[in-house]
């Protein structure tokens, strides 16, 4: 295990954690906020560590795909370590515990708050929870990767253990173009959503706040109703966002080289729209009645459809009310997810499109068993690598899902609390149902079963695995006792 | 498709339950009750059609996979279609929907109820509903391959597409001769199981009709509260039998021969074993306090935690009062199931065995990427295509779950019911939680729900993908237009 290039990273991270902490410093100053000191103690922290860790170069940058699920995993745990000191300095979520929770709950874009009130925070505290999401819905290592030139490693391996989705592809030869693409596309979105925004009369920082949210799939409102306070407008505008923000990138990328059919044809793309058709419409007939009109309930029904597919989990209404079916639906969706390669959690539709085709495989298998079959999908074989993967991914997510059901269970919470609460935080929803639901907060919870929440959160939004690892042996025997030796160097990618 | 042979084996089956209808006949008898005229004008149907099918021997006994999946699952269809008739013609259990419901339950070895009272059932209903219990447990082809001779075919695939478990493995090198193995033993346990019973001064009838239901683990029971008003003695002999039935029969086969060692190294059997332990401990120390005593408690937990396993479904007590981490548990029980092999239901323990292991195997992967794993149990390899096909199984069970659940959801009821009754139903156990729970029964569903929950049971006793392929449209074609032809011979075995 090189963990001299580890160590390396993980400085690059805090110095990149010590520079966005700059901006709710900012906001501070604007707003005149005495919060924004804890801002900039924890600038000072990140800061000095960081230029520490960073000044010896590691002796070599090899890089193989252990090590990029360790600095992967280990680069998110420190980050919501030191993310969530202002919190604490400022005694804003004076519980460790709880600021840690908010705090992963933001990088991971989960959006899950143990915050009964959140308009009595400070405005730059409000600022950072919403940019938590924004820099952790496409990664900080992918940021990393575009703006640091790490050269002679295979650093797709960070990117891999980073982004969603069963298979990393590079839109461009090189990562860091990848990368870069990656963030301008991004950055083109947030500016899109904080532009329709202000024309719709949402305050500035508002609009700053909740496109962080939307676009990084996150989900916490500045107001304790979410965002059943804002304009008809506002909502279809955040809802539209969310679904643009649930695509999977390469489609952007694709269109933004007009290659639109291309673009179109993608199926995972095309069943992610089909799915949010099918069940805004489902939900519509179920929640449409002579009290609620023919176009509020068609904004509700495709608000929430889309704010759980794309695991943002913001509210426009207490869904927790509607129907068991309605709910059903909702919780079907908490499991879907977005699109692989979106800023979006859960399992990923393409995982589903695969399993789906996987299905019909089979079934042929028993009417033709001699016969060869093949899964294709974008006119491409999928190949058998990834098929393993996607199903063994299944296979950890139950594993992993049951017994954080079991754990948080322990507390005596109802059967449906803890199953929605595990499931809106393994998926980085946010919102579940009962005790979790959207008018609900995480707050209640003992601090045991905050710990199981955290860990589902930070598991979904790196897809299991890369933290995973981090509890073989084999891992904390490589780290602490040998140093990088060549028989280690078998190249992965 | 070779429909000929499958008209004649369809024949077969109906002829068997035309004898195994004369047993409730018998007990009509001996109780002298009207209702016996029912059955044996079923009997007289069942008979008659069964020596028309009969009559005309197939042109080729060439028999593959595909023809033994559509074989085994219109042989259970046809069983329940008339197995319930002598409900409907006894006035017992009017409703055709409610009798066909109760009929699926018991051959599929669920256990699932509609009536609220069974004490009012005549003896010989009683005795039939139990007795389905006992056909479905082993499956009526497995009888069917051992006792009568169908030479020239590969008759592994009947029994391997009515046996539960991801590989089905001869006993012996003929199948005959394996079929008569299972069945001597499965006779064997009842016997044991009736004799223990009868020392502890049950009522004849009662214990035969509640060996029945605990050897087939289905789970009738011919009182209302289920168990709960027998001994202690009574309870602790059903709940070992209960336990024993859950075991891989293959353990018996070998213990019959002497290979002690063999037996007790199998992984499955040891892992089952582990699970109910660990599982009543836990619940032992839930349900344990000041007012219920230690024997009673841990007499409670164990039964339970083996009647849910073993997906039995009988009960002790109601545990849907229990707390929110002994539900929870139960419902993973749910889920696990039984051994392969066994006569339970569920997704088997030894498919858990095979996707823990493989997620172990991913998790190598990722530290070492270029080294071949290999997943072994019981000191062999497991093959690529058993691996495959429990993934796939995991999948398909996901997606036949979720639908079901949504289905169902329609009708209104909350979503603990819903997810509760499916997973009672699709794992072949009976009682859920809530509205399904063990002192309610599945009577108050719509006829729509109850035919998704018919679907469910029959889907989860063939192991899904059996009862799948009828959906194919290539059956249907093949069934009524083509008649068997020579390029079609492309052996399966």
């Amino acid at each position: 295990m090189n963990s001299s290039i580890i160590r390396y990273i993980l400085g690059h991270v805090l110095k990149i954690e010590a520079l966005v902490l700059l901006l709710p410093c900012f906001v501070a100053l604007i707003y005149k906020e005495e919060a924004g000191i804890s801002f900039f103690i924890t600038f000072l922290i990140c800061a000095v560590l960081g230029i520490l860790m960073t000044r010896k170069k590691p002796k070599t940058f090899v890089f193989y795909l252990k090590e990029g699920c360790v600095t992967t995993s280990l680069s998110w745990i420190i980050l919501s370590l030191f993310g969530c000191l202002p919190f604490v300095i400022s005694g804003e979520i004076p519980s460790f515990t709880d600021a840690l929770f908010e705090t992963i709950s933001g990088f991971t874009t989960t959006g899950a708050s143990i915050l009964s009130d959140v308009e009595c925070l400070s405005y730059c505290t409000l600022f950072w929870r919403s940019f938590t999401h924004w820099i952790g819905g496409m990664g900080v290592l992918v940021f990393l990767l575009a703006i640091i030139p790490l050269t002679g490693g295979s650093h797709i391996n960070l990117m891999r253990a980073e982004s969603p989705g069963p298979s990393v592809g590079k839109l461009v030869p090189k990562v860091r173009y990848t990368a870069r693409i990656l963030y301008i596309i991004y950055f083109g979105i947030t500016i899109a959503e904080i532009l329709l925004l202000l024309i719709g009369n949402m305050p500035f920082f508002d609009a700053v706040t909740i496109s962080f949210g939307t676009v990084g799939t996150g989900g916490f409102a500045i107001k304790n109703d979410s965002l059943a306070g804002y304009s008809a407008y506002i909502q279809w505008i955040v809802t539209i966002f969310m679904i643009l923000s649930g695509v999977n990138f390469n489609a952007y990328y694709l269109i933004l080289f007009h290659r639109w059919k291309k673009a179109l044809n993608m199926a995972e793309v095309k069943c992610y729209f089909l799915i949010i058709a099918a069940s805004s419409a489902v939900i519509f007939v179920n929640i449409y009645n002579t009290s609620m009109g023919i176009l509020d309930a068609l904004r509700h029904s495709t608000f929430q459809v889309a704010s759980i597919i794309t695991t943002t989990g913001f509210a426009t209404t207490d869904f927790d009310l509607w129907s068991a079916s309605s709910k059903t639906i909702l919780v079907m969706l908490m499991f879907i997810g977005a699109c692989a390669g979106s800023t979006g959690g859960g399992i990923k539709v393409s995982r589903f499109v695969i399993a789906v085709k996987n299905i019909f495989k089979e079934l042929k298998y028993y009417i033709h068993p001699k016969s060869i079959q093949q899964i294709k999908m974008d006119d491409k074989l999928v190949e058998h690598e990834i098929i393993r993967s996607v199903n063994v991914y299944f296979l950890t997510f139950i594993v992993l899902f049951s017994a954080s059901v079991f754990l948080v269970s322990l507390e005596g919470n109802d059967l449906i609390t803890n199953f929605t609460a595990v499931a809106a935080t393994i998926n980085n929803i946010g919102p579940g149902l009962e005790l979790v639901g959207p008018t609900q907060n995480f707050g209640n919870f003992s601090i045991f079963s905050k710990y199981v929440l955290m860990f589902d959160m930070l598991a979904g939004r790196l897809e299991l695995f890369p933290l995973l690892i981090l509890f073989h042996p084999v891992v904390w025997k490589d780290l602490f006792t040998r140093r990088f030796r060549s028989r280690h160097r078998v190249e992965s990618t």
